[in-house]
């Protein structure tokens, strides 16, 4: 049996203790949803009120240089690559995910000619599936999208595999890739190896160059805290630097933005990812987040996030036995990003109910209950706290009232 | 000869000058350049704190419903659509200009399948020649863009243009397009019209809907003031949405967005050109800037524009004769936007001379001064003593120095 007094003793004991003093958290709220969307940092306010009212207020156009902003998209960059063990020069800050895929979905496909076929995993996120889908459609030349199971991605890798396309954990069950032995098993195919890192920067290692990963793409408003909407990030190996064609090029790509040339030249490197003018406030909101991100050990915050998600599991299952919750994450932590989730008809209206109780986690369709783990602001006696909530919630059957019942916009 | 006191009597006689207190402007500075970047409005740094503090800090996930996130797009994309002259329900904020260029470029081809040509001006804004070039090469299918003088647009619309795609004031000279003649040459030829209103929107009167134009991007941060690298906006008329295809086909796109669905299935009608997250705090601040627009009637906007524009042409070929500067922009005001520019070899170190004494506009390769125009926070009298400064530094051959010779990375 696990104690709430075992718990705050971990507590007592954690080293990433302090950094939840860094974060803004309401009164009264357990997040467990900081796989959608980060907490704010205290220190963003005051970073981004100074973008506003000194960049842009008294700087106005001339930040662009004075205030560094075209050079926030590398350095902001620079600082993602070390969280997702990247060259400096190979990541920088784009656009939307979305977006970013489309650009590296293209250049992949123009860098395999030959190859008709993008891989991924069926039940990956929709976004990921949604660009590849269009892209083929827009292209018109007959590549497909084909959605496997994830134990069936490595042997469905073929010659005719242009690019295999996956996020590294899974939004829906918490499952991880070997990132390693997926991005072996495509090269030695010749594909080439796509990875979302959405639900993996700064939530657990990764090691982009070190796996020979050839493109990444990733999201700031997660696991990095850079706020609602902040714009997201892109990887691209050395080796296809020289040759790659992004599909999409604005003039921000261009090799002379202020040439104002009639035809476009892309600049060489990474600058090629860049299209149109960057979101300075949001992305000066990104940075914050990201500097803390830097300053926790990835070690230490897999560490304890490992800890943390076999407990918040076994919590579960030892209080709220007998209420058809289903364990839908993996038991086997090298398999389990920093997510635990649990099967069950009704997850909307308990999940409803619990976020009414200041237990904050996330619905996904149709029938998961999502619980975000994230080592850097969450303490041990609060996953305690918030399972006996589910309990209560459980037990007491108030779920089952009326107004948890009603689909919300976004849920 | 027109006098400073003149231009004093004007500011006295201004109903715009209200306007002028709702923004920051900061001391010692003539603002010339709000066709590049708009200067903050002075309740854009308490909105955006609240974004920051209260929606995100402590709304947390919730506030995509509970703060209207979800909606805000549409919101503000309605506000922008009665600047522009289109239906509330036919503008969405989304991504940047470039981004948007490529959903509705892509469209348009779509919807004209068996023409090949885009047709554009030589020395439109690079960014739309570039991704019009790029989506061309992306499909391979023989598209090819097709570059005319502005005066040979009309006459070079044929059975083959499946767009015709322009900037409505041209960002190098200011001149200006008569948006319904060039739309109904388009439509003569079953041409699609979009049109880029970058240098319109806040500036000059659009009506889209009344001109019939099919599509139009623009820009947040220019007219608008909705701060550095704002989220941008798209309009498509309603005849198209029924059977509108974007290429870029993101989660937020999706019919059902959060039923997290296999495979795309586009949203009805404006909706479908979503891609990802929005970037909330960004479009927090150009909500701000647009309301502002709003509180303008756009006739008065315009016409102190056209005396302005006049008097600031006027006043520097009365008072920087010898010089060498060639007016670059039309005299007739019907055929210029909200701007004036000069031609001269050192247009560059002479802007930096100029930028250095407080008077900020754009140098504009290879040869342009650009002088941006913004009725909403400049005054007559501004006019005057810019010029004056203007004056001096030709005079002084300040410009000369060493120190405004060397190029800026964003010039």
């Amino acid at each position: 049996m696990i104690t709430r007094d075992q718990l705050a003793e971990l507590d007592a004991d954690d080293a990433l203790a302090p950094m939840r003093g860094r974060f803004h958290l309401p009164e009264g709220v357990i997040y467990l949803d900081g796989n959608s969307l980060g907490p704010m940092p205290k220190a963003t306010a005051a970073r981004v009120a100074e973008v506003v009212r000194q960049e842009w207020g008294e700087g106005l156009i001339r930040s662009w240089n004075d205030a560094g902003w075209m050079d926030m998209p590398f350095r902001i960059g620079g600082k993602i690559a070390r969280l997702v063990g990247a060259p400096e020069g190979n990541v920088i800050v784009a656009d939307s995910t979305s977006v970013n895929l489309f650009k590296l979905l293209g250049a992949a496909l123009a860098a395999r000619p030959g190859r008709r076929v993008i891989l991924s995993e069926r039940g990956n996120f929709p976004t990921d599936l949604y660009m590849a889908e269009g892209l083929a459609a827009l292209l018109d030349r007959g590549h497909t999208l084909r959605q496997v199971e994830a134990a069936d991605i490595a042997s469905a890798i073929d010659d005719d595999t242009a690019v295999v396309m996956l996020t590294h954990v899974n939004y829906h069950t918490g499952a991880m890739f070997d990132m390693a032995a997926i991005t072996e098993a495509a090269h030695a195919k010749g594909a080439l190896m796509l990875w979302d890192l959405a639900h993996s920067a700064g939530a657990v290692p990764v090691d982009l160059a070190g796996c020979g990963a050839d493109m990444a793409v990733g999201c700031g408003y997660k696991f990095l805290n850079g706020g609602p909407g902040a714009p997201a990030f892109l990887y691209v190996a050395e080796h296809l630097l020289p040759t790659i064609r992004f599909p999409l090029t604005g003039w921000l790509g261009h090799a002379a933005p202020f040439a104002f040339e009639g035809s476009y030249r892309p600049a060489p490197g990474i600058a090629g990812g860049f299209v149109g003018s960057p979101a300075v406030i949001s992305m000066s909101a990104l940075e914050v987040g990201i500097d803390i991100a830097l300053d926790a050990p990835i070690a230490g915050i897999r560490a304890k996030s490992i800890r943390q998600t076999a407990l918040f599991a076994e919590l579960v299952e030892q209080e709220c036995p007998g209420h058809g919750l289903v364990l839908a994450s993996p038991r086997e932590a090298a398999r389990r990003g920093s997510q635990v989730c649990f099967a069950h008809s009704e997850a909307y209206p308990i999940m409803q109910a619990l976020i009414a109780r200041g237990v904050i986690g996330d619905f996904r369709a149709p029938d998961i209950l999502r619980f975000g783990i994230t080592p850097l602001y969450l303490r041990y006696a609060d996953l305690w706290d918030a399972v006996a909530i589910l309990r209560d919630v459980l037990t007491s059957g108030e779920w089952r009232q009326e107004r948890f019942q009603t689909r919300r916009k976004v849920t």
